[in-house]
C-alpha cells in the first residue's frame, strides 16, 4: 500500500476549511498536518478537526517542514501565482484553487517553477471529478452525440461575495467564467480558438468609474468549429446554479442538478421545490473526489488529471474574454499567448 | 355580432396549409374565401377544406377580389415584402409571415405601403400568442422577476428544410433567429442596443464560397443594460427545441416545453420521454390564436397587437446579426436604420 | 363526404356546455340542432353559440324532432339510465356521459334497450381520447413492457362539487373512482377479477348517519394476476390531478400531465410552476376527440370505441367497491352481475 | 470530547459489507475493532479496511471482548431476534437492521432482553436519516400540508435477491413493505389501525404450492381516519425506485429521487437519463448517517431515534399485512399483539 501523504494547507476561507475537513476525515491515505491562516480564529477551527493538526499564523511554516511533502492553497486568487512559485521552490507538491494567477506573466513564471522543481500541480477545476461531468465527457469522446457543434453553459452564484473577496479575486471572467471555460475543453476535448465577451455591472454597488462587472456573456469558437455561449451572473437570488449543455451532430447532453432534496410540495400556490443552495452542496463528492485524487497522485508518483496546463488555458481564455468585452471585437486565441 | 371576414391565402406550403385549416375550420368569423398558389395539388388540398373555398394559380385574383377583406401570406421569404406592399394598394388588411421582408429597404416600402393605404397589417410571431408566453411577459413586465438582467434563449429545427426553402429565405439570423429576437422584445418589454453574432456552417453541405450558416450565437445588450444570449440550430435530431429563460433581480423564468405526449417510460434502458417533434406541435394552439386574434382586430377594427413595426425591429437586429457574424465585432443598433 | 348529424344535447352544466361548445364549433359534419335544459339561463347561453340552435326545456322535444339522429345526455348521473332507455326507444344514437346508471339494473334496462332498437351508444370516457392514452395502451398490448404486474393510478379533483351535485352522482366509487376502473381495463386489455375497497369522509362536512365518502383506495387483482391500486380525493387543493402508471416485467409506463402552462419560476421561495386545474383543462383534447369520434360513427355507420358494455364494466367494478368498502372484504367480481 | 466507540459487525454480506466502510472510513469515533463471518473472504475484505480491525468467523467473538460496546447486526434476517437477544445480555449495545424479527413472540422476547440489561437498540430504517425524509416530516408535523388523508409509497428492487437470500428473509412483507411501513409512521407521526394487503408471485419461479409473494399492494388507515397505500416489487428492471407522497388538506409533499447522475440525453430515440440503481446508491447518505448517529448515542449516552419499539410496530403491520393477504379481508392492528 502507498504511503500517507502528510499535507499544509495554507488558507482557511471557506472553501479551504471544506479541504481541511476532507484532508482530515475523508480522504485515507491523508494526513493534515499543517494549517497556516493569519487569522486566528480559522486556523483554531481547522486544528480541531484531528489531534494531528498543527497550525500557523505564517505559511512558510508550511513550505519550511520537511516533513510536508504537499500543500493546497486556498488563498485569495492575487497569492495563486506566487504561492505556487514559493511552493514548487520549496519542493512541495501543489493543489492550487483556480485560477492559477491573474495574468499570463504569473501563470508561466509559476508553471515554470513547478516543472524546473518537478513538483505536482493540480488546479481546483472541481467539476471534472463530478459523476456527471466524468460520464457527459465519456459520451461526447466516444462520439455519442456525434461532432461538437454547439454548446451552452451558465454559472450563476446565489449572491455576490463580500467586497473583500471581490478586491482581490481578478475580474469576474478570471474568478468565475474560468470554471465555464474550462467545462468546455473538458467536456469537449476541443480547445477554444476565438473569443467575444460582453458584460455589464448589474448587481454590484460599485461606484468606481470602471465597476467591477457581475454578469457576462461569453461567445467562443472551439478549434472545430463549434460554437459556444456561457453565461455568468454573481446573483441568482435562488440558489448556486451551473448547467451545461453540449449539442452534437446527433443530439444533445444536458448537465445541471436543480434539487437540493428530492422533496416536492404541491399546495394552492402551485408546485414547487428547492434548489441547490451553494457550490459546496452541488459538487460536494466532487471536492472530495479531486483532493483524493491529489493525495493518491502524490502518494503513487502520478500526474494529476488536472494540470497546470488546464489552469493557464482556462486563464488564457478569461483575461482574452475581458479584453474582448473592453474592446467590443472577437479575440483570436493567439492574440494572447 | 361583428360581420365575418372573408380572407385569401396566399402561398400553401407547410404552414400555409395550417393556417388554412384554421381559417376554415377553427376561426370562427372567417371565410376562407380563396386560396392561392401556383403549385396545382396544393390549391386543391386547401379548397377541400369548405365548400365555400376557392383556388387560384396567381394571387392576384385575391387582390383583385373586392369582396375579399384580409390576406394571409405565406409565400417564400423574399416575396414577403413585396405582396405587402401590394396587398396594402389593393386595400387588404394583412396577415404576413416573418420575416417582413430580407432587407430594411423593402421592409420600409412595405410599412409605408400599410400606413398610406390604412389596412392592418399582423406579422406572424405566433409566440406572442403561446400562453406560456402570455403568463411570462406578464409576470416580467409586472416586475415580479425585479430589473431584468440575463436572458438565455434557443431554437433549433429538428432537421434542415429543403435546399428550395433555403434559397428564398434570406440568411439564417433573418430565417430563424428572428424569432428569438421579437421573444426577446415582446418577453421583455425592452428594446436591443447591441448585437454581436458569430456563426458557422456544420450541418448544411453547402459547398458554395460564402455557405449559408446553420449555427449561430448571437449576444445582445439590452436598453437597460441587461445582458441576452441566443442559439440556433438548424438541426437538433431529436425535435423542435424552443426554449428561453429570462433572469432578473429576483430570479428567473423559463420556458420551454419538450414532452408531445405526458408518457414517460422506464426499462432497463433508463428513464425516456419524447419530444416535441415540430413548430405545429409545440405552437398549435398560438398559430391557432394568432389568426383568430387577426380576424378580430379586422371585423372589429382594432390594431393588431403584434404589429408591422414589431416586424421591423426583429429584422433590424437580424440583419445586425448577420453583418456582425462577418464583421467580428459588436454593432449599435444605430449601425442600421 | 358522409352526411351531416344533428345533435341534441341534454343538460347545460359545466360539461353539457363544453359539449355544446365543441359540436357547434369544432366538431365537422355536427349540428347542434337542439338543447334542452330545464333552466333557462343555460339553455339561452347555448343556444347563442350558433344560429342553427334552438333551445327547448324538455329534453322530450329532442326525443320527438325525427330531424334529429344522436343525443348527448349529460344531465345528473341518477337520470342516465332512464335517458339511455328513452333515447334508444325514440331512435336516436346516444352518447352519455358516465355512469351509464347507478346501479346494475339501470345499466342492464339501457343496454337492452340499446341493443333491441340498433343505436348506437358511447359512454363519455375521454381517457381513452388522449393521446398519451392512446400510445400508452398501444405500447402495453404491443408487450413493450412485458407482461403487466402493478398498476397505480389516481384521480384527485381540485374541490369537492356542490352538495347539489352530490346528490344525484351516486358513491364516490360510482361518480369518480369510475374513471380510475375504465383506464385501467383500457390500458392494459385486462378484466378486474377481485376487488377491495376502503374509504373515508374527510373532506366534506356530511353529518349523516352515514356520509358520503370522499377519500377512497381501491385496491384490484386482474385476470392474468396482476395487481392494481387506485386512489381517489375529492380535494387536491393544488388541481386536477390524473396520473397512471403501469408495471410490466420489462418496464414501467407513466402517464400523468402535471403544468398548466410551460413557465416555471425560480426564486428565493423555490422553484415552481403551475398545475392542471380543472378536468377540461387536462383533457380539453380528448373530449374533442370523443365527440369527433362519436359523430363519425353516427355519420359513417360504425360502431364507437367505448361502448355500453364498456360503462357496465366500469359500473360493476365501482359498486363492487362500495359494498367491499361496507364489509371489509375482498369480492370477486362475481359477486356481483 | 465523548469517548471512542469500539465496534463489532456480524455478517458482511453488502449491506454489512457498506456498513464496514462506514465505520472504518466516515464514522468519526468509531473504530470497527473486530469483523465476524463464517465466510473467509468476507471477513478478510473487511478486515482489509482498516490495521485496526480484527477477524473471526464465530459471532461470539465480539460479545465476548470486553473492549467492544457495540455491535451491528447484518446477518439473514431468521437471525435477528436471536441476536439482539445475545448482544444485549452480553451487555453491547445494538445497530440491528430490520426486520427486528420474523414473528411477534421473536420481536418481544429480543426487546425484553434490550430493556433488562439496559442497553441501546437502533433498528436500520435508514429513510429516516435521509435529508429529505426528514424535512418532508418536519414540514408534515408542523401542518404545513393540513391534517394527513391520502398516502402513496412503492418499493422496487431492481431485480429479486438470489434464492439463498429469499429462504431465510421472511415473507415479502416483512422484508420489503416493512420500509414503507416504516417510512408511513415516521413521515406522519400517526400509527396504523387497519391492514388489507393482496399479494401474487409474478416474478420467482418458485414451484411449492404456496410459493413467495413477490408483488403486493397494501391498504392501510391510519389513526386519524386517513388512508395509505403500498406497492412492492421484487423487480422493476429499471432500478431502485422508491417513492412516498403524503397528501393532507392542503396539499400534497412527494419524495423520490429518480436519476442517478444529473446527465439527460436528447437523440433522435427520445429523451433520457438513467436512474438510481441500487439501495445504496439512493441511500448512501442515510446509511452513513444512521451509524454516525448510532455512534453518537453510545458515546454520548443517547437513546437512538429509531428505537426497538419503532421495530417491532412495523414489524406487526407486516404480519398483519401478510395474514390478510391470505385471508382476503382487512385487519384491525388489535387482532395481532
Amino acid at each position: 500500500m502507498s504511503q500517507r501523504v502528510r499535507i499544509g494547507v495554507i488558507g482557511t476561507g471557506t472553501l479551504g476549511m471544506h479541504h481541511c475537513r476532507t484532508l482530515a476525515l475523508l480522504a485515507p491515505g491523508a494526513d493534515l498536518a499543517l494549517v497556516a491562516d493569519n487569522r486566528d480564529q480559522a486556523t483554531r477551527a481547522a486544528a480541531a478537526l484531528s489531534s494531528e493538526t498543527s497550525v500557523a499564523t505564517d505559511y512558510r511554516a508550511i513550505l519550511n517542514d520537511p516533513s510536508i511533502q504537499a500543500v493546497v492553497i486556498t488563498t485569495p486568487n492575487d497569492t495563486h501565482a506566487q504561492l505556487v512559485r514559493e511552493a514548487a521552490e520549496a519542493g512541495k507538491h501543489i493543489f492550487c484553487e483556480k485560477p492559477l494567477a491573474l495574468d499570463m506573466a504569473g501563470a508561466d513564471s509559476a508553471l515554470e517553477a513547478v516543472a524546473s522543481n518537478s513538483v505536482k500541480l493540480q488546479i481546483g477545476f472541481q467539476r471534472r471529478f463530478d459523476p456527471a461531468y466524468r460520464e457527459a465527457r465519456g459520451a461526447l469522446l466516444a462520439g455519442d452525440l456525434g461532432s461538437i457543434e454547439l454548446i451552452v453553459g451558465t454559472t450563476r452564484d446565489p449572491a455576490p461575495p463580500p467586497a473583500s473577496y471581490l478586491e482581490r479575486s481578478g475580474s469576474f471572467f478570471v474568478d468565475t467564467a474560468i470554471h465555464d471555460y474550462d467545462a468546455l475543453r473538458y467536456l469537449t476535448g476541443l480547445e477554444v480558438t476565438n473569443v467575444f465577451a460582453t458584460a455589464a455591472t448589474l448587481i454590484l454597488e460599485d461606484t468606481r468609474e470602471r465597476p467591477m462587472k457581475d454578469t457576462a456573456v461569453t461567445s467562443l469558437r472551439m478549434e472545430n468549429g463549434a460554437l459556444a455561449t456561457i453565461t455568468n451572473s454573481r446573483r441568482s437570488n435562488y440558489g448556486y446554479d451551473v448547467r451545461i449543455e453540449v449539442s452534437g451532430s446527433k443530439g444533445r447532453l444536458v448537465l445541471g442538478e436543480e434539487r437540493r432534496t428530492a422533496v416536492r410540495s404541491y399546495t394552492e400556490a402551485g408546485v414547487s421545490h428547492d434548489f441547490v443552495g451553494s457550490y459546496w452542496e452541488l459538487f460536494e463528492a466532487a471536492y472530495v473526489a479531486e483532493l483524493r485524487h491529489f493525495v493518491q497522485c502524490v502518494a503513487e508518483d502520478k500526474e494529476p488529471e488536472v494540470t497546470g496546463e488546464d489552469g493557464r488555458k482556462a486563464l488564457q481564455i478569461a483575461l482574452l474574454a475581458e479584453r474582448s468585452s473592453q474592446e467590443g471585437r472577437s479575440l483570436s486565441i493567439d492574440e494572447l499567448r
